[in-house]
C-alpha cells in the first residue's frame, strides 16, 4: 500500500502520532481548511470532536476519506447521509472512556446520597447540621445506552451495592428493551443516561419521562444533550418534580456564561469531561495509531461504528 | 431473671423500645439526672453518644450497670478506668454503620478524584472549564482500622479497581501491622482514618504523617476527631503538603460557628454523619433490643468490646 494522506481535524490540544513519521503524510486542519483538505485524505483523524465542521464539508461525490476515526465515543456530530451511504469506514474511540465515566457516574450518585453538595452549602455558612443520608446499598438504578460506557456503568453500581437495570434499543440478555423504560423509570432511584444520540434517541428524556421519575430520583446525562428536552428537565427541578440532575453535556457546548442552566436548583453542571482522566489524550492517539497499523496492513479495524446504528453494536 | 431496668441516656431522638414494654423498666435521663439514675440500672444504653457524662457519673463503688451497649462503634467517650476495671459488659453497635460509611468514604474519594467541588465553585462562576480527572482504578489506598469499618471501606473502595492496604494494630493476614503505615504513606493517593480512639491511636495523624503522604493525597477521617492533630492537618493544608482533606469527626463536635476550620482551604467539614443513613436510629434500637433478648435468656451478648482494647476484636 502506497503512503496514505492522513487528515487531522482540530489540533488543540495538538495531537502526538510519532508513530506515524515516515510511514504517512500527515496534515492538520481546522475549521476554515478542511473543506480544502477533506478530498485529499485517504484517512481523517476527528481529533476536534465538538465541532461539525466534519459533516458539512463531507464531499458527496469525488474523492474523499475511506477511513474516519472519531477520537470520541459518539458520532453523532459527524453523521449525515452521504458519509452513511459512503463506502466510508467510521470508527470510534471505543475502550477509552468507560471506565472514567462509570466512576463518575459513581461519584455522582454517591455524593448526592451523601448530600456532599449540601454540606459544602453548609460550611460555607458555617453551619453544623447533621442529616440522615441515603445508603446506596439497596437502592435501585436504570442505565439507559447499553454499549460499552452503559455496561461499565452499571458493572460499577452493582458494585456499590445498587441493583442495574440496563435499557437498550432491542431486549436481548441481561439488557431491558427501551419499550420497557416507562415501566422502569418509576422504581429507579438513580437514572442515568448513556446512550447514543441518535434519531431513535433525540430528546427521549422529555416531560414524561420525567413525570415518572420519583420525586427524590437522580437525572444524570453522560450521554449527549440532545438526549434531553433541557427546558421540561428544568422545569422538572424547579417544580422539585425529581430529585435532582447532573449534566455534564449540553446542547449547546460550552454552556455560555449568560446560559440559565448554571443557576437551576438542584442542578450540577460539569464542562463535558466525566471522562477525560489524565492522560486521554494519549490514550486517544495511541488507539488511533494501533488502528492505523492495521489499516497498514489490510486488517479489519477495531472499533467499526455501524452507520445505519450510529454506534459499535455490542452483542 | 427479674424485671430489669434500663437506663437510657439521651432521648434526643426519643428511643423506641416497643419491645421491651412490659419486659423492663425504662427510666430515661439527660446529663443532669445520669448521676443519680446510673447505680439503680442493670442496663445502661447510651443513646446520646456524643456525651461523655457516662465516664464522669460512673461509679467507682457500689451498684452499677452490669450491661452497657453504647449506640455506636466507637465507645471512646464511656471509656474509663473504673469501667475497665468493672464487670460490666460493654457492647456496640457494629453491623450498622460499616456499609453506609464505607459508601461515604467512596463518595469521597470519587468526588476528589473527579473534582466535583471544583466544578461546583465553577458552576457558581458561571465558568465552563474543562479538566482532566483521575482515574479511580489503578489509584492506591491505606484504611487505617482494620475493624469493620475498616474493612467495609477496604471492600468498596477495591470494588471501584482501588489497591488496598489495610493497617490495623498488628500484622495479621490481609491486615498490616502498624509499624508499617510510614512505609505505606508515601504510595497512596488516599489515606482513610477509620480506626478506634485509643491511647495507641490518639493523635496518630500528625505532622510527620501528613509529611510523609503525596502532594496529591486526600486524607480522610471517619474515626474520632482526636486520632488527628487537627493543628498539624490544617498546616499541611495550608502549605498545600497534600492534596486535601475530608473530616466527618472533630475533637469538639459540634463545630462552633466560630472554629477557623470551617474555612481551611482544600478541607471538606461534615457533620459526623457518614454512618447516619435514613432509618439507622431504628436499626440502633432493633440492635439493642435484639441484645437484650440474649440478655433476658441468659445468653451470651454480641458485639462485646474489648475494654482494653477499646473495641470489639475481629480476627
Amino acid at each position: 500500500m502506497s503512503e496514505s494522506t492522513v487528515v487531522v481535524f482540530g489540533d488543540d490540544p495538538p495531537v502526538r502520532l510519532d508513530r506515524l513519521a515516515g510511514r504517512a503524510r500527515v496534515l492538520v486542519c481546522d475549521e476554515a481548511s478542511l473543506p480544502e483538505l477533506l478530498p485529499a485524505a485517504d484517512v481523517l483523524l476527528v481529533w476536534n470532536f465538538t465541532s461539525e465542521a466534519v459533516r458539512a464539508a463531507w464531499p458527496g461525490d469525488g474523492p474523499r476519506p475511506r477511513w474516519v476515526h472519531a477520537a470520541s465515543a459518539g458520532v453523532d456530530r459527524l453523521m449525515c447521509p452521504e458519509l452513511i451511504a459512503s463506502d466510508a469506514i467510521l470508527t470510534n474511540a471505543r475502550g477509552v472512556f468507560e471506565q472514567p465515566i462509570a466512576e463518575y457516574v459513581a461519584g455522582l450518585v454517591a455524593a448526592k446520597a451523601k448530600d456532599f453538595f449540601g454540606s459544602w452549602e453548609l460550611q460555607r455558612q458555617r453551619r453544623w447540621r447533621h442529616r440522615e443520608t441515603v445508603r446506596l446499598a439497596g437502592t435501585r438504578a436504570v442505565v439507559v445506552g447499553a454499549g460499552p460506557i452503559g455496561r461499565a456503568i452499571g458493572r460499577t453500581l452493582e458494585a456499590l451495592g445498587i441493583a442495574v437495570d440496563l435499557v437498550g434499543r432491542t431486549a436481548r440478555e441481561g439488557v431491558r428493551g427501551g419499550d420497557e423504560l416507562n415501566g422502569l423509570l418509576p422504581e429507579a432511584d438513580w437514572v442515568i443516561c448513556a446512550a447514543p444520540l441518535t434519531d431513535g434517541t433525540r430528546g427521549m428524556f422529555g416531560r414524561e419521562a420525567f413525570a415518572r421519575m420519583k420525586s427524590t430520583a437522580l437525572f444524570v446525562n453522560v450521554g449527549r444533550g440532545p438526549l434531553v428536552v433541557q427546558d421540561d428537565l428544568v422545569a422538572a427541578l424547579v417544580a422539585r418534580r425529581i430529585g435532582g440532575a447532573a449534566l455534564d453535556v449540553f446542547e449547546h457546548e460550552p454552556l455560555a456564561a449568560d446560559d440559565p442552566l448554571w443557576d437551576v436548583p438542584g442542578l450540577f453542571v460539569s464542562p463535558h469531561m466525566s471522562g477525560d482522566t489524565v492522560g486521554w489524550r494519549d490514550r486517544l492517539a495511541e488507539q488511533f495509531q494501533d488502528n492505523y497499523d492495521r489499516w497498514e496492513a489490510g486488517e479489519p479495524l477495531l472499533n467499526v461504528v455501524d452507520k445505519r446504528l450510529g454506534y459499535v453494536p455490542v452483542d
